[in-house]
């Protein structure tokens, strides 16, 4: 961190500031300018609060060198990590594709899709059981029932299951059902469940919410690897912008960058991503051009009748030609 | 809600629709034109899931009419909500203050703090004691052991007590030290934690994310209402744009709106909405002016040293001469 | 156009709105509801100003129902527009390159670069004259010297020329040096601009403005379509978000939106839309993945050196792998 | 600026920068931390392009110290700019109020409404000549005729006149009917328009655009300032975010943020903040009680016919009411 001091910044000033740098444990290095004086501050500054500096009289602005995240950081691990699950291999050299319903329905219902799924390509199934929704009134999701229902398909097809978990006390029950706990994006931040999810074996799929950055999305990450659970995936699913043709925006950007920075695997959802389903399959080609390790798909065999999220739903013949296409993009640069 | 069907719609599209509004328990009313059929759904549609229309063939567009939030909306209830906490009226002619530090830090720091607040003009203590921060090495707060220190500063004083509550877990415990039960605006769409405290009896201040828009806020504030409490207060604090030169951009425009369409008190913190202290008493005497309820104001003897959000706290005098300041702009537009 | 009454509209509004709608030659179909009345406008409302409804007393709503641009329109022209211009054929099954330096610097430097980029692969030459920056000490292009730099090195290599125009008394001079005048994303709706430009017989490439909306970059090309140019392609480029990591986000989601919505062809610039050359190839493969007609691209021998936008400028082999990679990704989904 | 070079940065990299710093005629200063060199550049870099500096191999980031803008900043003149127009002072200690309709559409219709908000308490008097629509179908101005009739209100009631140019070939002319040349939001980074009324010597009143930063925002009046024309008015008129229950987003943090970085005149329009003339009211209050130094009322004696902006036009006796209660907040904080 290089902290800025004003130009009317005063002697006493500057050393209040080396005093708080020394009792932080960190070394402070002067740099006396000809208009102001510049602080370099020495050590691994992540552990504390920076943005405290910028209470003291004097300062002008504070600049992070070490970027805030640690353990999900490619300095830490420069190797990608792959995360093995019933066969599927999440940040190795397949893309993986990962495809359900919005809801759990029926345990007819879940057993229809995911033989369905598997049979043209999926290697996991995922399914609602407790729905995040904006309304109070619209559909809650069947709840145990739908877990009960999950584990029965994952089983009936050897397809490793997930599933979305809301709450702290839910953690351990649903952990009990299925293979990957999923966060959903309105929960992104929602620090008390990454702890509770973080102290699980469960390997964990972290959405990034809709008005989430980069830089916040790898710190959520970072609170499930702190409490030492280091089988994390991050997910793209769109962002909140001011166009409104689109449910949200794609940010395709965030995939190659994501890659760069961290060694995690980037899935990504276009059904989310878009809310339509004409947009999905030319945006599920776009995050695997990109570089995205896995795909998150919504299938329906009937969107009209859908509990939730029949507009974004793909029928199983366009999931099909969906995986057929993203096979030809990945081949094209070199996975498979 | 209208239904806008494409002009190359079928009359069989047409036909399902008609179905499944009857399904749904509403009545459709068909309006041929010369180029396109639009269906008039007549009834209270807003307890189901509107969007769901668009997942059928041959629709184009569905328009609501009813606006999705019942209870929180002014044609449920034409007059103003007015909460009474402790002597505190949030919602009535005066305009409440509500002040405190970020954390709570010690026995010693919020009684002295909650005694300069009350001499100042304060009607309602807040600090916190379960921090929601973006990394997981910062201070996290000091959990129970604050939530003895709040209720003790609070009945030395007299003054209402509010601090945040995260986790559906824990809202029995604070619910039992507290007056007031604040969702923080990471939480604003944790449905399962708005679930949970609109199963008490205390009042809820309900922050709005940073990227929540005003109709989703009513729509979280619906989660609690439709739990059976009717006491909830609603906080603008600063939503998510481009702009950098602020932590937050101050929606004002949603004070007067919020009024408008709701009945429910409305809150402002211009400390979370700048992030500077230098930009807090114009921004306090702005939602004054433009209609707030009531103010939530970080105040801390020593913004260096605070634990937390240092740089957006004022100092007690400073504290002062901002509550000055709101009265005299609360008189100028009629209020006190 | 529907036209939504407030439940407490009186006859005499509505029948105020029915004289002006017949004013407006259009027709009027009353729906009396139990609980509003809802006004169809029948005809084409796109050539009123459909706001204007909002200012009569008694409306709570209008919802248009033609999208607002017509010429640009799939439904105006079903057919995509293929825009031949010196062998290049923008719209067709080939994925176009355009490729050059941000800023013309010199005679030899636009020569250089100019038969490098053919010999890899690009068909249009771009570089700029007249340089749009946000600092007014930054430089700002060679202005009309650049210009002839430019044709001379299109004429050499027999390469289509591209620059930006940015005044209205500019637009002459430029077109009769380039083939190609290109709208910056400062000017999407600097309507005088584009109206002078419609004014020409040149093809116009037409940039998305950072926080234009798919809508209004349709409604941008339309007033140059209005004046009776029909040559204008559409260009992706970044949407300014809360996202900082990079320059701006690359709104992928809008390419094949805007293929299905309008019949006009469709670039990407994936250095403007990242900011940084690392990210430059991986979202040019997206782009083409989700159905970009065509990709421009800025190339620099020598990118530390350049006058602008060296970091997010290609070195020569880089731009070589580029153009390998987006062509086996276009073959992958039966492009060239 | 400082420049943080990365970890694996070798010395030649390192020499290579500071060659470019004795270049740009600035001074290195080298800083050799345990694990990265930190340069500090020593001198005005404002002329330069500080971004270039990204494109050098070795780089990981630039951190600029001075704030690019100089001309408008406080630094470089710490008194407040008070620009006199006609008994008019914008800056000052009065609250300034410009009003009119958003076109000018007949001579009696501007002489009418002249008068009108004269005697409400208007000192100056603002109407459109040339629009800028987001349509090119809708109403675009009646041209030069209405310069003249916006001479001849100005004229015959005393008030300073106001209106927007486009185009840099309108400049001269339009600058020959009025008093203050007002940039329209679509045109902020016009940068070949700002140029123009740079050359002028009429006071120019210079909107922010719906996505531009305040940063941009100083740096497009730094066009202005730089071209020697040192009489420029800022204005706030609402920013483009997610929210869509208003048209924009009003931005009063801008407004003491503003007056703290720059010595201009902050003004701001709440009709175009917001859309809905029920807002414009509290907003206005809002607006003053933050610190703006002026207002821009859109009045119309007839919304419903008016040519643009009817739903966010005052009636004039709405517009005396808002014209009463910013008096009495002006009063509330110590100004008039």
């Amino acid at each position: 961190m290089i902290i800025i001091m004003s130009s009317a910044a005063t002697t006493e000033q500057i050393s209040r500031i080396v005093e708080r740098i020394e009792r932080d444990k960190l070394d402070a290095h002067l740099s006396q300018g000809e208009e102001r004086t510049i602080i370099g501050v020495v050590g691994d500054d992540r552990q504390i609060d920076r943005t405290q500096y910028l209470a003291y009289s004097g300062v002008e602005k504070i600049v992070p060198i070490l970027k805030p995240f640690k353990l999900s950081s490619r300095t830490f691990q420069a190797e990608d990590t792959v995360i093995n699950i019933k066969g599927a291999q999440f940040g190795g050299a397949k893309v993986e594709v990962i495809a359900g319903p919005c809801a759990i329905e029926s345990e007819a219902q879940i057993l229809e899709i995911a033989n369905t799924v598997k049979a043209l390509g999926a290697t996991a199934l995922r399914g609602g059981a407790f729905q995040a929704r904006t309304s109070p009134y619209s559909f809650q999701g069947l709840g145990e029932q739908a877990l009960k229902y999950l584990k029965q398909a994952g089983a009936a097809t050897g397809l490793a299951t997930i599933t979305s978990v809301n709450a702290t006390e839910q953690v351990e029950r649903v952990a009990s059902y299925v293979d990957v706990l999923e966060i959903s994006a309105s929960n992104t931040q929602n620090y008390a469940l990454l702890k509770a999810v973080g102290k699980t074996n469960k390997p964990v799929l972290l959405r990034r919410g809709k008005s989430v950055t980069v830089e916040e999305l790898l710190m959520a990450a970072e609170y499930i690897l702190a409490e030492g659970n280091p089988n994390v995936m991050l997910c793209e699913r769109g962002i909140r912008t001011f166009e409104t043709y689109t449910r949200n925006t794609a940010d395709i950007n965030a995939i190659p960058l994501l890659k760069q920075l961290s060694h995690l695997p980037v899935l990504f959802d276009p059904c989310d991503a878009t809310g339509q389903w004409e947009l999905v399959t030319p945006m599920a080609r776009a995050a695997v051009a990109a570089g995205a390790d896995g795909l998150i798909i919504e299938v329906h065999p009937d969107p009209e009748e859908a509990l939730c999220d029949g507009p974004q739903s793909l029928k199983p013949e366009l999931f099909g030609t969906l995986v057929t296409q993203i096979r030809a993009v990945a081949t094209a640069i070199g996975r498979s």
